[in-house]
């Protein structure tokens, strides 16, 4: 086992966050804020996705380092909710930056070797 | 080891990124894309991240699921050189939304043992 | 008297509403929505201010005009107590506009002219 | 003639702008800035208005009055373009601001009246 015990969070935190939010799908709206807003429709979230990112923004000016990583927190969350609601998986948005960013091969082979 | 092998690139694809990422700090700016985008300063980063929060909805709004995933991906990657321009590590983003989501100690308790 | 009705109207509308906003800076925060908003601070006014231009995408995007119309005035109405707010006049962007837009010196002559 | 000369150029400004960017809808996308945004469609313009609203509240965090006016009228253009391109006159933006601000129709009428 080569994982750090922070790696292995990172793979905890994003699958189990995607397992919460897609549980909420079937909910009560009452029942959580997620299930609220699955329930209020892609508009609401559309929202909600904009004016954090827009908070990003006001914490970086701000310089403020504990506002900054909450606010990049609630994009990621919102944007989560987003991805639930069309039914994607977060996984899907991995693959992506993978690919995107060129990890070479041989990085990627040597990092599955390890495991 | 019971992580999937999904799972496990989740782990690579974010560590990774991030140290790519941070790497590229001390790149020149015309060695690549962040290099440039680091070295252009942090009114571009955040033009990025806003300008991609807005083709998020757009492609919402489209009902366009691969371009979805592209722009949420853009968003993540974005928001992601923002930490970096701030030298802050993409654990602590990953550490709020476990705090927040009111993971339980028990389920993670268990995940932790099951690795 | 040249001018249209309508442009008239246009004239009322943009400094007596920036005179309306101006003198809800005094006023207590429970006696208006914009006298809350001021009260409220700056990032307050940003939040609204990038969230209406977020639904200006989401309305266009629906191919809604009537609703495209309230957002775009609500973008515009949030810049205005934005301005307000750092004691800018809306008269400043629209002299902005102007210049800007390189209207000739002597399409300006004429309209004045004709006044 | 009550009107101030800087009223006066509010209407000149808003009703000359919005016919300048309107005359672009037939123009080649080679010929100017606007005529190129219509040409690229929504998604273009959509862009720089969200952009631009990101731009707005990078200027007031900075503090910076000039920027922000600037930054403002640029906001203000994009919205017109996007009016523009859904074949909207910027008028109804104006007359929404109207009823939405509740200007007393007594107000309005002294105001028809002076001219």
């Amino acid at each position: 086992m080569t994982q750090t015990p922070k790696a292995a969070d990172v793979v905890m935190v994003l699958t189990e966050l995607a397992d919460i939010i897609d549980a909420r799908r079937q909910a009560s709206p009452q029942s959580s804020y997620v299930a609220q807003l699955l329930h209020s429709g892609e508009d609401k979230i559309l929202k909600k996705v904009i004016e954090e990112a827009g908070e990003v923004l006001m914490a970086s000016k701000d310089g403020d380092r504990q506002h900054l990583i909450k606010e990049v927190a609630d994009v990621w969350f919102h944007t989560m909710v987003l991805l639930t609601y069309h039914q994607i998986r977060v996984e899907d948005v991995l693959q992506e930056l993978q690919q995107r960013q060129h990890i070479s091969g041989l990085t990627e082979k040597a990092s599955r070797k390890s495991q």
